[in-house]
């Protein structure tokens, strides 16, 4: 099959096309008594629950153009094969972290994985008000060993050049990036959309020379800072999760980039979450639990990827960086902890300012979220959205001086009870 | 030829082997006219001059071995590859910069070159005192040019991306810098050696926590922000001139990394020339000229690099960075100079931290430079060499306070006429 042109793939034609695939016979079950359903409810591809009398799996296609726009919006199968790679290096990187990838197909940009039951898409969950137990540990640990474990920190240093080279080929997904998160937010682009209400906060961030300064900086970091292989798009609709557990999905985006980033977009991502909540009350007060759960989640998120990263620091620091050779043999060990320290000091200033731009593109740019999109009445809607607008500013320009994640959690719970439309 | 297993040439084998190519035929004469030479001084190559009826060409090849070591320390031929994509890149980013390359055979690792005659080493005119006009301006454009016109800044994605990728398949040189360069110096690495006498300062300098932490930062600068196609190895050897003109050469280290490498490197080697004055001289100042002269191009590389830098950042700045439409056509021209600014105050803090590591370097460990080495009274040399080490460790833990060029140069005095050993 690898050999035929592509073709995307249908329900009807599902068990034509991969019934002879013996991973799928061994655990969905023959074809003959598959039942196939297309679920895709993101932007980008064609997914798949393929039912048997065995068990089930994910059939996840690439269409050669964005889904959400159409045919217009051209978009390789190729992101298909970042994908595969990213999962498996996630895979070996943080074991049981994501989907367990059964079967890859480059040329029909089809990966099949294990269907995860009865995981929901997280952020699903928090709109609806759901706790996810062991949530921020799970996914801080995932960011500390994914993007440690992806660095020359541990790499040997030509396989990283060697899986650098490879995720550049990336081009078109990194584009997305690069224009609708770093620069359409900051001014009046084609594609972008808004609440009604939000005219007069959004004239006056796309009036803020310092604001848009500090968005091309994290740009140029994003293009530029190769430090890790980042899952590149890492907000609470690419984790599945049943009340205690925990998976990431959806690494289409992979790229090598700076280790703040998935940990900013990530936090951005609870922290709207977290201000979207007054959107979906029933009566006053009554997700007042939910936020106060939200904000530990932040909490937990950076206080695990600190621990866990400092961890690794310390016990698995094998690259061609901060070599033992150079510290700890030589009875330097101090000197080691003194790196450590500084670099997660960098890693903080960079995920707080991914992470404001993180809650501007989400409300201003093509892609919002459903955190906010979910509240029915635009008014309530504007005015969540304008405190998280300007959240991501203060965070922003803030990123040189704020000292730690209570500072964060203590602006979002301050935010919360203000008025910034 | 290209489809031949490689086979390292000889004068003997040049007519030969290349008596049939169009193109040195044309402009060098018939192969019977030929007179050929080895004449590479480098530490990695062969270089011949093939003399012919017609005029000269220079016939760079690689071998597949460390020429300053022997077989016993292998280096890949596609290091060849490597520099011939970086000397077309210069010529187009800045014109006149680099020999003319006349023909390129990848699997015989060989670079056939416009023969720049009176030409002259940089590195062996300053050792004998000797000036060269323009020197300053020449080398700060030519790092403004090609280290803005390789970034994203200027290029497309797609094909910055695509050269990120080739360039990171240099992976053998890459590994020689990040060793030689910002490690072996700071520990007692087996390839290390130094002048007697300076004992002390290299165990006060590897006892230095502080220092070895930001060697280490600076590592993880070079190997993970792929800002720009450097050179790499962008020193006073790497440079050829007459009394009136400027060429730069052998830019087979190229790789994406930070703009700050290219100019720091550059700035040491001068630094170096200057405080190794002393050492040269006949009678007590006789190198005073020279001294003043060294620092005044210290001064005018780094303005020239300021000024056309700036100069392409407000007039081709067409890459996908701090883009025009979010600044400019906003009417926030303000915020594209705030951004310039920012930008190149990163780069001026890269600058001092890598010059620091190459003056460290060129004195402790493997690779040591002409300007200290042809001091032949071992106690003088020490003397010279340890003011290099002194105000190395100044510059980078300096790297984020010292104003301007100045300060630099008027330390560079101070170090002079200090006792460091």
């Amino acid at each position: 099959m690898t050999a035929q042109a592509y073709v995307a793939l249908s329900p009807e034609t599902m068990a034509d096309r991969l019934g002879a695939l013996p991973v799928l016979v061994d655990r969905v079950g023959p074809p003959q008594s598959w039942q196939v359903r297309e679920v895709g409810d993101g932007n980008l591809n064609l997914v798949f629950i393929v039912k048997g009398s065995a068990g089930q799996a994910i059939v996840k296609q690439a269409l050669p153009y964005v889904r959400l726009v159409g045919e217009s919006w051209p978009l390789p199968l190729k992101r298909s094969f970042f994908e595969y790679n990213a999962l498996i290096r996630q895979a070996a990187r943080d074991p049981g972290s994501v989907p367990d990838v059964w079967h890859f197909d480059e040329a029909q940009a089809i990966v099949v994985m294990e269907f995860l039951t009865p995981h929901v898409i997280l952020r699903h969950a928090l709109v609806e008000g759901r706790q996810v137990s062991g949530l921020g540990e799970r996914l801080g640990k995932f960011c500390a060993r994914t993007l440690f474990r992806g660095s020359d920190l541990s790499m040997k240093p030509a396989e990283r050049k060697a899986d650098l080279a490879m995720f550049a080929g990336n081009v078109e997904l990194c584009d997305i990036t690069e224009n609708l998160v770093f620069s359409d937010p900051y001014f009046d682009a084609e594609m972008n959309r808004h609440t009604p209400g939000l005219e007069g906060i959004v004239a006056r961030l796309r009036a803020d020379l310092s604001l848009k300064v500090a968005a091309q900086h994290l740009k140029m970091a994003f293009t530029s800072r190769a430090e890790t292989m980042l899952h590149g798009d890492l907000h609470t609709g690419s984790v599945m999760v049943t009340d205690t557990e925990t998976k990431v999905i959806d690494p289409e985006f992979a790229t090598y980039g700076p280790i703040g980033f998935d940990v900013g977009m990530l936090l951005a991502n609870f922290l709207m979450a977290h201000l979207s909540q007054p959107g979906h009350e029933k009566g006053p007060g009554d997700r007042a639990g939910q936020q106060d759960w939200l904000l530990s989640v932040v909490t937990t998120i950076w206080e695990n990827f600190v621990t866990e990263f400092s961890h690794l620091w310390r016990t698995e620091r094998r690259g061609i960086l901060y070599q033992a050779s150079l510290y700890e043999n030589q009875g330097h060990g101090l000197a080691s902890e003194q790196a450590l320290n500084d670099l997660l000091g960098q890693i903080w200033r960079d995920t707080l300012g991914f992470c404001g731009v993180e809650m501007h593109r989400r409300i201003l740019g093509l892609a919002h979220n459903a955190d906010f999109e979910r509240i029915a009445d635009e008014g309530r809607r504007a005015a969540c959205e304008a405190r998280a607008l300007a959240m991501g500013r203060q965070l922003m320009l803030g990123a040189g001086v704020i000292p730690s994640i209570t500072t964060v959690t203590d602006m979002a719970r301050r935010m919360d009870k203000e008025n910034h439309l």
